[in-house]
């Protein structure tokens, strides 16, 4: 039980180097904040980008003043990313989601997020063990080569995310952003489900236990995250815990998320998929019951541990791509490592657009209203926006192909190098190329369903997907007859409308949310309320 | 370089029980903010000892369930404690308190601070020297009584501010909070400077030495802090970041803080000191110069990393109460361990009493009002409310007493349970005893000098204090006859005039501060502005 704390006691003993670098690693941290800030208003930079370029330099100056012996100041830990920098990042993507878009065009998200990644999956997977086999690149097995699947199937939300706009492509925005964060957890499972199943001997049982694995997984994940959210959400409701201290109730929301995180981990399920719905479930209900000083802080201080942490990633990835020792064994043999790399960079647009055009048909032909169908261009641009790997796959590819960091084996270390060219190739290229192309594309789109009603706030940009209004925060008090009207719209309009009425039934008497307060609901101060 | 991540990564292997661990204590953490909430009313109870009742409950619990073996989940860290619980919780004193009183009383607060813990630091250690060579307790040399007498010269002043009320006892609670900061840096600038003087031979230049590295320390701790924190108002001010993002602001200064914090620890200087007065600059020119939301932001996330800080420490110190190993020794001779902790609970109640009422009787020379003097039940509120000993009493006893957290040798070993004893034994029974004693002593204090004249808003209750009305927000733009009158009052009021004068014609053009940005400057929003 001691274990954690008597490392961090051998890892924090005054050591004055480790000042150093933290001290190194801060300012770093700033200086990618300043930069960043700088080049904001640039067609082509993102702070993704930034701080991955200011990594690399950083990178280059250590490499240059240690005499080559090492590029970095720290040693990427997968663990120190899905216990430290993960979960604020996911908690609080789901914590600012716009929920009503999410779930509105739910079966979509899920189709490209879980299904999609499959399909990803199996293509990398199957186009890897058909090219690798006619490489040197020394003893990989089947495990490895699904392995590889997984790694890169998980698409980089963080950087995605800072390209796409929520109020300029609110449809998009909620497509990929959903996507990636049911991609990330449908990866980890995947990897972890590729880890632990003995994949010597394949039968065809293994697929349903494989399957039956993953919808458990799935939906225990759901369910504690939603438990940890409500629970969250009745303790302060029930105390009122900020008639004494706001800082108490901020305390309590973040101590709980990260709870949710850890129980997660404890009971062996995807922390992933439990913050994320632990964050919605808070922003619907918990975000609602505490002080207005509260939700502006909860709102802020989240967004900005997110911000920090993602920040934290592209840096080590930047410095961490220099590190000499990984290229050793990519120097012998410099063809084969370029050839590795490009083969998975042409796997990675193969297997995406493999999902995204059929799956995008498939939605199509669900939708009625030309709206809500996803044009042949916003398909171009879901599949450019998902090309990217970062953190995520270089994380999995850490934990698959290292111990403690090193490489020893030859087809190992090329799988490392491999990653990170990937990594570095598809964030600065496809990342640099995603603005501009979203600004090609975006002017028809403009013009067309989404943003063209209301451009002046935020909250009716998502109006007309909502079909005139419905379920809007004005019609909380609609009559029976206007329901029964409602009712007779498009399906995913009626399991919504049922939802809100449950929701206002039985839900918000028990566990608050919004209109619990009476702190002015429907107030300027609560833009991102559903 | 890579010293701190490299085992970063070691420690976070994916084991199994540190998730179980971690789990357990973020669930303890929720535990004790809940509990808190529903002890509030309670008029003996406080946080600390709520924290400390919970940490004592768990470690008997996990002594059970373990068989005896240990009663903690993690083993104590003062680098965990030095590195990441103690810079939030000073940089937030600095941050949240009310400047003008602090400055107000700054030579009390220093006399108190920097004179009062080393009187008592003498007093204890040659009482320690005196009574420990009569005890059979193993080898203790110099070194280590004066280190005894450092150790137990250091307040707890987290508990001690959860006693005293900013709002109520605006005088008892700066000069309290003000010498609880200043000690915390003195006892640790003692400690270090007896941890690398060599006391072997003394000789007379020594005291010179130390008073000189003292001197240097406290200058340039307070001079990189302030420095720190005015780049970070530049910078934000220069590019005004919060017109992109107010989550970029946030993070920067958080980061620049912890910046302060990291640097003042890489020069040897006193992060303390440093983090302090970082948190007073920025809270005068940089948190005036962000967007609204972010002002709201830093104000509450700082308070409640502070507050969860604090319940960790809290937590823990109960848990690790109960640890069986560091009892072996004492259990061989009951009688000297509660000899010893007497012995050490009578001097600090000596050592405070020695500097408390002497000083307190230098300091009212000074003053000219009765209102400013401090009276006699005033001095046994500053005395009694200074008794308490907490994390960094422990923290240093750790430190000095320990090789990994274990004790080997018998006199360590009986100090390490004598610090335990003395750190429960002040916070439950002299905490305990606070809440009662101001209670008793406050009714006169109220109908006396500082809450008479406006009990309604926090803001108005300092202005007594302040000559009736001067300096006050609204003064701004006073008239030069007016400053001329008003440089005729008290000394102190003219250096703060001077001050004012400086800093409105010199700092807040470059820095900003109050009235930079245009947003409705005197608000409601801003009440703890200066």
């Amino acid at each position: 039980m001691t274990f954690v704390f008597r490392n961090l006691e051998m890892l924090m003993t005054s050591n004055h180097a480790s000042v150093v670098s933290m001290n190194l690693f801060v300012a770093l941290l700033c200086a990618c904040i300043v930069i960043g800030h700088l080049l904001e208003e640039n067609r082509w930079m993102n702070e993704s980008i930034t701080a991955l370029a200011i990594g690399l330099c950083t990178g280059f100056v250590i490499l240059l003043t240690s005499g080559g012996k090492s590029s970095h100041i720290l040693v990427f830990s997968e663990d120190l990313f899905f216990i430290y920098l993960l979960p604020p990042i996911i908690f609080n993507a789901g914590f600012q989601v716009k929920k009503k878009q999410f779930f509105r065009n739910f079966i979509t998200i899920m189709l490209f997020g879980a299904i999609g990644t499959i399909i990803s999956w199996v293509i990398i997977s199957l186009g890897v063990t058909q090219f690798f086999r006619r490489l040197d690149i020394g003893s990989l097995d089947i495990g490895d080569y699904l392995a590889i699947g997984a790694i890169f199937s998980a698409t980089d939300s963080v950087c995605t995310l800072q390209v796409l706009n929520q109020d300029e492509t609110p449809l998009l925005y909620s497509l990929v952003f959903g996507e990636g964060v049911v991609n990330d957890a449908t990866s980890v499972v995947l990897f972890n489900a590729i880890q632990s199943f003995d994949l010597t001997n394949v039968d065809p049982t293994i697929a349903f236990h494989f399957i039956g694995n993953f919808l458990y997984l799935f939906s225990m994940s759901t369910l504690l995250g939603v438990l940890t959210g409500l629970l969250s959400a009745y303790i302060i409701k029930k105390l009122y815990i900020g008639r004494h201290s706001t800082d108490r109730e901020v305390a309590l929301m973040m101590l709980m998320a990260y709870l949710s995180y850890m129980m997660a981990e404890l009971f062996y399920l995807s922390g992933i998929l439990t913050v994320f719905f632990c964050g919605i479930v808070m922003s619907h209900y918990t975000w609602h019951n505490v002080t207005e000083n509260s939700r502006t802080t909860t709102k802020h201080a989240f967004a900005t541990l997110s911000f920090v942490a993602e920040i934290f990633i592209f840096v080590y990835v930047g410095m961490d791509a220099l590190d000499i020792e990984k290229w050793k064994f990519a120097n012998d043999s410099p063809g084969t490592s370029v050839a590795v790399s490009s083969i998975l960079l042409g796997m990675i647009l193969v297997g995406r657009a493999a999902f995204v055009f059929p799956l995008s048909f498939l939605s199509n032909l669900a939708k009625k209203t030309p709206n809500e169908k996803i044009s042949f261009k916003q398909q171009v641009t879901i599949w450019w926006a998902g090309l990217m790997r970062g953190a995520v796959s270089m994380a999995l590819a850490y934990n698959k192909f290292t111990s403690s960091g090193h490489t020893h084996l030859r087809g190992n270390a090329i799988m490392i190098t491999s990653t990170i060219t990937v990594v570095l190739f598809s964030t600065f290229v496809f990342g640099l190329l995603t603005k501009p192309l979203v600004r090609f594309l975006l002017p028809l789109k403009q013009s067309g369903s989404a943003v063209s009603s209301d451009p002046g706030t935020p909250k009716s940009i998502t109006m007309p997907l909502l079909g005139g209004g419905l379920d809007s925060e004005l019609d909380l008090g609609v009559t029976h007859a206007n329901n029964l009207r409602l009712l007779l719209t498009t399906p995913t309009h009626t399991v919504h409308r049922f939802w809100r009425m449950f929701d206002d039934s039985f839900m918000r008497p028990v566990f608050g949310g919004r209109g619990f307060v009476p702190y002015n609901p429907g107030s300027p101060a609560e833009p991102n309320g559903e």
